[in-house]
């Protein structure tokens, strides 16, 4: 079970002071005060409110992280930041969920709402795999894989006690997937997302959404479970490619959706289906918090900005 | 271009003497001599005649390589094996184009053989990935995927310049992939390998297996070109799931069907209209080499077995 991991040096980890966690999400947003070895001292949710744009969001978010931290008390040491999509320093791309996010300056925001000088910001993912590493259930596990299935789909990986970013800051993106059938077909995030499942929910008559769906499928088979099944056979299809290409020890599933145990039997009994190496798959021990702890994480880890 | 790579110490990858490479293959098997450095200085195949079993294949190949040695002459350092499947001390796992090959204690063989006690063993899509991070087309790419595409389908992943084996040291072993349709459909490898793609020809009438089934559809559309296209289809799905979770910056091509120019424009193809970011798909600059020459870096690499 112990598997020697090389993470960053820990006296760079080091800070003084209270650190601030913000986690973007497509329909919710989560900010969190912790102390400086990380642990939440405080924590608050707001809805997104996306279709009304990123700025209100950030706006909201930043007004609620002053009010938390004053409620806490405490000098600001630094600030992390996740959010879906792929995280530039003047933009976040395919984060589709969030219209105008591209155009976000999320960190000279966080920098100039907030005086801190040391501010990282990462793709949600990756900080729920960063919090997996450093916290959770990947600590002794090599490589790790996290599949986020919430307001979208995607995924982040881990080897050697590193997060991997990819070429281009995007690896994980695996909500971009395509389905089977004639070329290209849907994508998967459109398929097995939280919002797809709320669709589909809406379009069989089941009240509720995706949660809705899920328990009236788990109460009974039916036209409800067969439609979940057929959505949870394509996420399991580029699931089981995912863990081909990997191996990886540990699978860690995050977001709303994979809270349902329905959801998560119907997949797992899939990739032990045709897997010739079963991999451990685990519900997160952060629940939904689990990029929110990665944005403390982030902070934690973060450099102060070239001056 | 240039990016860093955190390599072995260059300084354990000294020798002095001659270096052995053999890679194993499910039709053909190929042995090389080398330097020191791991420049071939001979080197040729055999057919693998796989049907008759692994012991005469594996016979067959030392008895080459201590042909090939007393012709180059020199005292020999270390060798390196590479084997389709995952390579564990006592046998091979998930290699069935080889019949016999899961018992088979391929280091130890080649020890008592040759007299040589640095002897590495390695997946051969393993062993092509360190040639291209060594010699090849990795060598300022990070993360690479390496896609073999020869008597199987298989992968290999690098990051930060080391070749990821993965938990169980099964990584890249893509071609357990399941196919669209009706869960589970087929396996990759029953769809897109080389022996796939004879079948297929044969199906068609097209002579030649799946060379000619290439050259065939390469001429003119029709039949041979849209049937090949389906299974292309279908390789190129999970070869987008594949980069979506790696965003590699190179992808590099190996292997006899990867060889055929149509093939491989009708793959990045389809690659490039559903990838949001298009990664730079190569073929190797080692043609059916790439195993081969990893075998050697494998062999330069080897420290000597415990006594």
């Amino acid at each position: 079970m112990s598997v020697p991991l090389a993470g960053p040096p820990v006296a760079d980890a080091r800070v003084d002071g209270l650190l601030l966690g913000i986690d973007f999400g497509g329909t919710k947003m989560a900010i969190g005060v912790g102390d400086a070895r990380g642990r939440l001292l405080a924590h608050r949710r707001l809805p997104t409110h996306a279709d009304q744009g990123a700025a209100q969001a950030l706006d909201r978010a930043l007004d609620l992280a002053a009010e938390l931290l004053a409620e806490v008390g405490g000098p600001l040491a630094a600030a992390g930041v996740a959010s879906p999509g792929v995280v530039r320093p003047d933009g976040i791309d395919l984060a589709p969920n969030v219209p105008g996010w591209e155009r976000l300056r999320l960190a000279d925001a966080v920098r100039d709402a907030l005086g801190v000088s040391r501010v990282a910001v990462d793709n949600d993912l990756n900080a729920a795999a960063l919090a997996e590493l450093r916290l959770g259930a990947l600590r002794d596990a090599d490589p790790g894989l996290v599949v986020g299935i919430g307001t979208g789909v995607a995924a982040a990986v881990t080897v050697g006690g590193v997060v991997v970013p990819g070429h281009r800051g995007a690896a994980g993106e695996i909500g971009y997937a395509v389905a089977g059938g004639p070329w290209p077909g849907t994508m998967l995030e459109l398929d097995f997302s939280g919002r797809a499942l709320d669709r589909l929910a809406a379009d069989l008559g089941v009240p509720g959404g995706a949660a809705g769906l899920a328990a009236a499928a788990a109460e009974h088979p039916g036209a409800a479970r067969e439609a979940l099944r057929a959505r949870v056979d394509e996420a399991a299809r580029h699931l089981v490619t995912c863990c081909l290409l990997l191996d990886p020890q540990r699978v860690v599933l995050v977001g709303g959706v994979a809270g349902s145990a329905l959801i998560r039997s119907l997949l797992v009994d899939r990739l032990n289906e045709v897997l010739p190496h079963r991999p451990d798959v685990v519900l997160s021990p952060f629940a939904d918090d689990a990029a929110l702890l990665g944005a403390l994480m982030l902070a934690r880890e973060a450099v102060p900005a070239p001056r």
